[in-house]
């Protein structure tokens, strides 16, 4: 790797600028705060929709798609909502040549424009429930922008539900948000707590929001993906009713859930390392790298005649492979460029290998020696397939234990901010919003969930001493 | 089917309006022009994505993702690309509640900032070919919408791509047309008319336009995917520039095609009937429907021991099945909703069919008796998989059938302005624009194609008499 790569311990701000670039994700756009997504970048988040999207439907939710644009007035159908995103929104003012007569919004999210359309749709009961996602571009007007992590635009799938009762849209709420979690864990081996938004930080609109929060390598927390409660806000905003099994009108309970292209960023900065990014195998774009080495002309026809005999096993058991050809690079500049692209198993092949009928397996969380291993042709696929689950865990596991060398269950307000200084804080909350704020305002640290797993019993507020019943987790957060 | 459609023969345009509303496909919005694509449209339109997307990677394409928002200054780099698109234009004059400086368009098609990043990752001949195709919405302010056709946002993909030579880009462009013809032919069972676009009907940019060109039932023609060839234009504009092997600078040579959810209203126009939709197997949703039969009570438990049976069956063939369960609708409601649907297997199956051990399989594009035949349980999978393809290929012969017998090769004038009223003209052409514009003046014909298959020698313009060396396909279109 010709290029230079600054250190996550140096500039953990500046390797993550750095590595989202020089690894091909993402680059900036002449548009402020836009950014294009790069074909590699692009294979990554196919990789996530694809999981997603299966999950989707397993759980019984359809496709669709709605308008991008939204009348500005729909916005301001439902208070909260409109408080919460007028500072963001980017506004169509002409059109075709003409200046509009009601401006229009880019949408920032569908709540609004779908609750429209539901009511159109929904007369009865059995009518619902009504369960459908949208895999959409959305734009918020951010001032302060990072690739992925925070841009004016981005891609995202947002899921809108509708239901006869408060139970079943309840459920559904903690459904979705299983079933981010699930992804999280399984595909982007990123261990994430899930958990409910305290009232400050929940969604504008809804009634209850709840959350999967991660940690990066830098031990601040990312928001991953968020699933909203909206009761009957939405509802009534947009006149969404229904006639229930008695012949009476109801308003509808509608939901809705998103999580968007800031996965990537929460995927580079989890497991990448100083030699840059970490691929989980599961969502990897390449899952196995080969590479063929030789020095003399009359190995060169051996090495590629196996090397590509081990691309097909391995296509075969549907293994995303790539074979390094290229000329006239050194297997060392290879092998770092392969691994700053984050390809968890790298193949290496020449002829001793061959004279010994056998390949070397590189893995890429391993560095070094250590995470060398040579197998016998003949047990080549299964080699391959065990080391990629085998990366798949270790990388979970070691995103876990950095993320519980990095938490405090904390009691004094002392030891709370030393604690989110670095890392998480697992804390008594009282519930006041007040303290809440003045946690922030004193330690910049925002309370990123309460978690669905909570100790026995009840305690003191961190803060103030009040009686406090749930406990709360503290961080920094991007 | 409670619900009236009127006849195609009666109001073809009234059918089309009401099917694509009737059948779920799509639905107006509250933005004009604007529709809202429901999840039965939607996931023929994930068929489609499927089906080109895998052609695209195929022939080595990636994708990518380039920004909504367009900077005004862009557009105007290239002359031609500014006049054709400046009246379609939705602009952003407003965002985070401030005006910006520059306003940014909402993008009408990528050329412009796809250059703009291309100039950047372009420097060296080795950095050529770039191969990338993106999905996405774009937005072009339209007057007279129509649901699919022509509505103000729309869904496509867009494929850019730049090479060192002009041959390379060339062979390119016309090598996407081919994937389109493939794919109208194979997948969307269209017999479509590849070919080039006259001067007056090219892309707004364009050295050369391409198109595939399809007759709708009512025998006006569609436009259904078009493929670029950009010359130098865009690389001019931009500065797309490398070296060359002898280390000059050189302009690349860019393409840029497309294909939208026009196309599927192009499957509904095709082959929809009275009836409603018919949905090209390859494409549809739902690929079989089971409906299960039954008066008694006590036969219901029967009946729906074998209908899930034959639902697991087909499904472990990989086949789209879908049971109709609902409860209180008559056998002859399911068959006509189902109809209206467009699916192009339907399976009956009641106490009699269980008796006999067979189902009844009942296709689509064959109306009554004659579409049905009485199969033994034991030949299911293989007897709906053929009966499967026996549709696609039913239908696209039908449809190109319907084509021939609407097109006429004429000499006269007289003849060419009956023949644009009934359908396709083929009649040579002089060449000269004025020409082509008088006819479209005259007769409301434009010239959809010059095929690319011309008959041996030249002949005489069907308008002015003048000397021609091509024939041009001339219609009334959408």
């Amino acid at each position: 790797m010709a290029d230079f790569l600054t250190s996550q311990d140096e500039d953990f701000s500046k390797w993550y600028t750095e590595i989202v670039q020089k690894a091909d994700l993402a680059d900036y756009s002449p548009v402020r705060g836009s950014m294009v997504i790069k074909p590699y970048g692009y294979a990554l988040w196919e990789n996530i929709k694809g999981e997603l999207d299966r999950r989707f439907k397993e759980t019984g939710h359809v496709n669709a798609y709605f308008p991008l644009f939204i009348p500005m007035s729909f916005l301001e159908k439902e208070a909260d909502h409109v408080e919460g995103f007028s500072p963001e929104l980017a506004v169509v003012t002409v059109g075709g040549g003409k200046e509009l007569e009601e401006p229009l919004v880019v949408r920032p999210t569908s709540e609004t424009i779908i609750g429209h359309m539901y009511a159109k749709w929904v007369q009865s009961y059995r009518d619902l429930p009504l369960l459908i996602n949208q895999w959409a571009n959305v734009v918020r007007w951010e001032m302060r922008t990072r690739l992925f992590l925070r841009t004016m635009e981005f891609l995202w799938q947002e899921g809108h539900t509708a239901h006869a009762t408060r139970e079943e849209a309840v459920k559904e709420t903690r459904r979705m948000l299983g079933v981010y979690t699930d992804f999280a864990i399984r595909e982007a081996a990123i261990p994430v707590i899930p958990g409910r938004k305290s009232e400050s930080e929940k969604f504008a609109g809804a009634v209850t929001s709840y959350t999967i929060e991660a940690m990066m390598k830098d031990s601040r927390a990312l928001q991953s993906g968020t699933s909203h409660f909206l009761g009957q806000n939405f509802a009534r905003a947009f006149d969404i009713t229904f006639l229930d099994e008695n012949n009476e009108q109801q308003y509808a309970w509608t939901t809705s859930w998103g999580l968007s292209t800031r996965m990537v960023g929460a995927v580079v900065m989890t497991h990448g390392d100083d030699q840059g990014l970490v691929l989980p195998p599961r969502l990897a774009p390449i899952q196995v790298v080969i590479v063929p080495i030789w020095r003399k002309d009359e190995e060169h026809a051996q090495v590629m005649g196996v090397a590509e005999q081990v691309e097909r096993r391995l296509r075969a058991k549907g293994i995303r492979v790539e074979m390094d050809e290229r000329e006239g690079l050194s297997p060392g500049w290879k092998f770092n460029d392969w691994e700053m692209r984050g390809v968890p198993v790298r193949v290496e092949l020449g002829p001793r290998d061959i004279a010994n009928r056998q390949v070397m397996l590189a893995r890429r969380d391993v560095p070094g020696r250590e995470g060398k291993v040579a197998v016998p042709m003949g047990e080549l696929e299964d080699a391959v397939e065990e080391l990629l689950a085998d990366v798949q865990e270790g990388i979970y596991q070691k995103a876990l234990d950095f993320r519980e060398s990095h938490t405090w269950t904390v009691e004094e307000y002392g030891a709370f901010k030393e604690a989110v200084e670095e890392g998480f804080a697992r804390a008594w909350w009282c519930g006041d919003p007040e303290c809440e704020a003045t946690i922030k305002d004193e330690t910049k640290a925002t309370i990123r969930c309460i978690p669905f797993d909570q100790p026995e019993g009840t305690g003191r507020c961190v803060r103030c001493g009040g009686p406090a019943e749930e406990m709360a987790v503290f961080a920094r957060a991007y």
